[in-house]
This record gives C-alpha cells, sequence and structure tokens, in this order.
C-alpha cells in the first residue's frame, strides 16, 4: 500500500473536482485553467492548486490542464479504475432512495445486494434487485468481491449490523446511523451527518461570504 | 452580518465538534480536553485546537474545556440558537427518508412543508405532514416564516425547484440533485453527493492511514 500525505478535505475536493472534469469532458471541453475549476466548483484558484499538487505536476503555465488527461488521473488517484459492488444494509426509504442514486453509478459504484432483517420488506424488489434476509450478505460479500457496505439501518441495528460487515472483512463503511460506531484500526468509517451540511448554511445566514481559503 | 473570515472546513468541524460535546453533555461529562474530543471525532488535538481559536480563547490548560459552555458556544457560533423551519420538495424515497430524520430535529432543524408536483404523492402522509402540490410552497414558506429549502426532486426538475425557491426569497438551499444549480449570489447552495464520501473510502482502500492534518 502506498503513503500519500495528504489533508482529508483535500481529497473531498479531489473527487468535486473530478466530478467537474468528467462534465467539461462529455461536453467537449479540452483544457481547463486553476481558475475555471475554482469557479465551476466553489473554491480558490489557489486552492485548486495547492490541492493537485500534492499528486505531482500538472497542466502548462498560460495552458492550464488538458481535461481528459486531469479526469483520468484524479479517477486514477481516487481508485476509480475499477467497479466497486457494495453491499447495503436497510431496504427502508434511504435504502431504498440510495439503490436508485444516478451518481453511485456513474461512478463505478454498484449496490449489488441489499440485505435487510424485516420480514415485510425481504423479497420487495428495489430496481433490478430483491431484498435479502441479513444472513445472506456474508454469502453475497464472498460471491460479488464486495469491499465497500452501506449502513442504513435504524440506529439501534447499526452496530450489529457493522459487527457483521467487519466479520465478513468489508474494510471500508459508509454509516448513515446516526452513532459513533465501533470497529478495529484497519476498517474505514465514513459517517454520512445530512445536518452538518445544514449547519454550514445556517451559519453562512448569519456570517455570509466571509470563508478564506486554507493556505 | 458579521465578519468572520474561516475556512469552510473549520465549520463543517466545528459542527461535528458540538455534536460530539452535546453528546457528552447528555452523558454527564463536564469537562473534556482537545485530544478527547480529537479521538472522539477522529481529527488531531492541534486540528481541534487551531479551529476552535477561530472563535477566541477557550479552556485553561491542563483542566480543558468545559463541555455545556463550549456545546453553548458551538451552536452560538452556528446559528443554532434559534429553531430553523425548512420546505422540502419531492416526496419520493430520499424525501421521505430526510423527513424522518432524527438528526435534523435533533439540533433545531424540522421539515415543515413537503411539496411534489407528482399527483400520486400529493395528499400522502409522511410523518405529521400532507404532502403538497408544490404551487403551494411560496404560501408555506411565508406563513412558517421558512429561510432554508431541500431539494430532493428528479435532475431534470431540480432548476425549474430552485427558482421557485429563489424567488421565494430562500437564501439557503441544501441540494441533492447531482447538477450545479444557477443561484443568484447572495443564495448559498450546498450540494450533497453521496459519491464524494464513498471515494474518500476508495482513496483510504489504496492509500490507508496517510492523512496529515491542515496545518
Amino acid at each position: 500500500m502506498k503513503t500519500l500525505r495528504v489533508p482529508e478535505a483535500t481529497v473531498t475536493r479531489l473527487s468535486i473536482y473530478s466530478r467537474f472534469l468528467e462534465r467539461l469532458d462529455r461536453n467537449g471541453v479540452t483544457s481547463v485553467s486553476s481558475g475555471e475549476i475554482a469557479e465551476g466548483v466553489g473554491v480558490s484558484p489557489a486552492q485548486v492548486r495547492k490541492d493537485l499538487a500534492y499528486f505531482g505536476e500538472f497542466g502548462t503555465r498560460g495552458v492550464g490542464y488538458n481535461v481528459k488527461d486531469l479526469m483520468h488521473y484524479t479517477m486514477k488517484i481516487l481508485n476509480l479504475t475499477q467497479p466497486w459492488p457494495m453491499a447495503l444494509a436497510g431496504a427502508g426509504n434511504l435504502g431504498t432512495a440510495l439503490c436508485t442514486y444516478r451518481n453511485f453509478r456513474e461512478r463505478g459504484f454498484a449496490i449489488v445486494g441489499v440485505f435487510d432483517n424485516d420480514l415485510t420488506k425481504i423479497g420487495k424488489r428495489i430496481e433490478d434487485l430483491t431484498v435479502q434476509p441479513l444472513e445472506e450478505m456474508p454469502q453475497v460479500i464472498k460471491q460479488r468481491g464486495i469491499r465497500i457496505g452501506i449502513i442504513a439501518v435504524p440506529t439501534r441495528a447499526a452496530q450489529e449490523v457493522a459487527d457483521l460487515m467487519v466479520r465478513n472483512h468489508l474494510k471500508a463503511i459508509l454509516n448513515f446511523a446516526p452513532i459513533a460506531l465501533n470497529v478495529p484500526e484497519d476498517v474505514m468509517i465514513r459517517n454520512v451527518d445530512l445536518s452538518v451540511s445544514l449547519e454550514v448554511l445556517t451559519f453562512n445566514l448569519k456570517y455570509r461570504g466571509t470563508y478564506e481559503s486554507e493556505e
């Protein structure tokens, strides 16, 4: 495993730049400046240059970046040169919404198994999937080579589901349950808390337009 | 409106610290060190100190922070000393999941109106709300003093809904549609893209444990 010391916020922004570049490429744009990337995603041009500098030398002074090259490079860094099958625990409203979430598929992520313990949900069809009992998750993880799990179950069931995922060797978990899960150190959890986004908004309703870049 | 120049990532972390402090307070903890906050939320102690330093002097050397005081202070900075009624456009799976999302209510956010143009959804009950036609949104915004809108409609309808929100003076929008919305400069959009979280995970599956703090 390679070493690459970068702030997590840089990785987050790299993912956002990468998607923006993809959109430019789809629209036939071949060259882009750091200023245009900055404006497209809402950060400062200096921030774009600083973030990209973590990963090497890009672009030519006065010419900018080659869109296709930079897009491919960002996807390589983000480990998106392969498909990522995922296991989803929880087939409620959130789980159902995640199964139909278009952005996942566009970036190579695919929920290939949906699991629930609720007898009223097992057997239900969501898109081209059928909700399976949670006990069948280990077998599907193995068969499909899954390395990423998504937890969208009620809070009370979240730790138990995380334990099951860990026992079955998943090393990356996206957790929607509002709880801090206990997992071994070699398992990475990413908690999605939608209130955080709202609180950035309310902060801005008070102190508008006062961000500075992180340099 | 006050001026406060801080990186957006600091505001995001402040929201996370604030929630962590709330949990400590609920559990009867009265004092906490920057190291304990850091461990609880997964950043470096120096990052915690640096983030808090943007907002003033806190804590006593060797004693740490008073949990209740720091919690109240973070909530004040985040503009959470008042309730925030919100209008939600889109009553599909995602919209329904958002209406039942517990984290919102815990922080004073409340969806007080759900709107959709789909005749099969209008009139549907979600929790204690009834889905209303989109054309009734302006009236509800006015009556309830709403300042935050949430967009959870299909991509093709997102810009039109954003325009409607802007015309009705909403200045903060949380957008789940995978599209860059055009809004006037005085309106703040926060795009929620769940793939970004996944891409931080896949990056880590390649370059594990190599983050550095942002100092």
